[in-house]
């Protein structure tokens, strides 16, 4: 089936199209500030919400938009502002459990749903030659929690609970559900 | 590093790529039949260690083995045998619970390690027309338990416990801490 992604990701665009997916890529450029003092569930919900009503659609598209974000100990951690911070990111979840949030947002004309998912990752204690190494390579840069679990960051990660296409950044089992009862 | 890999699957090599390793491909045909009886980890190891050695190896070259298996209530299901039998493996899994073993041998001059991972995964509820559906796109056919996470198969996962890459065919991150205390 045909769907409007509402999100420049290509991680977000590849999960879709290797689920059988037909992807259109449509951004908006929407205000995505948080609230002050919101829970992780409720800022990824919001920030969906936000990018899927910000983009024009035409009858009969589905559109989809979705934010991620990574928690510990119930604090948002977000993009790394710089490789300092990068640094400070991965030093804070080395050997510890932290949570990926996405919240995710379907439009199709007038029903809309939205809903959050959660799973859980373990780390494994990482030296800073690892932490130093992983920086030099860039991937942490763009990635909520600054690592990448499809890329090298995969090596950092000890297990998880729940879908790991969640932390990519889209839930697509269920979105699929989702979808299922909606269309 | 450089890593021989003595698996002839095309995911195998690319969760080690991905993950940043050099890989030479190296594959023997060595007899992979199973003694009766054995558990799904005794199974895997198994067979990991036989196509570690069955390969030729130079001086500090670094080989790595592997093999998958799917258990569902503790009974051993491969790779399909047909069509039908895909079809029985995947009504079989649909709602339920099952676990993904990976066998893996790791040897290094005189230095040999053998482990397994496992990792938990719960399918959604599938239902007839879904399976036939995914069926038809021929990707249940090469894989053990008849889906690939890392394709469309992704719809029918509801959660996991444990590595993905586990699920995929290769536990990186493992590989990765053994290979740091072997070296």
């Amino acid at each position: 089936m045909n769907v409007i992604l509402a999100s420049a990701s290509p991680r977000r665009k590849q999960i879709l199209e290797n689920a059988g997916f037909d992807v259109t890529v449509r951004v908006s450029d929407a205000d995505e500030t948080l609230p002050d003092g919101i829970s992780p569930e409720k800022a990824v919900e919001h920030l969906a919400k936000i990018k899927a009503n910000a983009i024009e659609r035409k009858t009969d598209e589905t559109v989809i938009a979705a934010d991620t974000v990574v928690a510990l100990d119930g604090k948002i951690l977000g993009k790394p502002r710089d490789e300092k911070d990068a640094f400070g990111i991965l030093s804070a979840l080395s050997g510890k459990k932290h949570r990926v949030y996405t919240g995710v947002c379907i439009i199709y004309n007038e029903k809309e749903i939205v809903f959050s998912d959660c799973t859980e990752v373990q780390f494994y204690k990482l030296d800073e030659n690892e932490i130093y190494d992983y920086i030099a390579t860039g991937e942490p840069m763009d990635k909520a929690g600054a690592y990448g679990i499809q890329g090298r960051g995969c090596m950092f990660v000890k297990e998880i609970k729940g879908d790991f296409y969640n932390v990519m950044g889209l839930p697509v089992g269920k979105i699929g559900q989702k979808i299922k009862k909606m269309l």
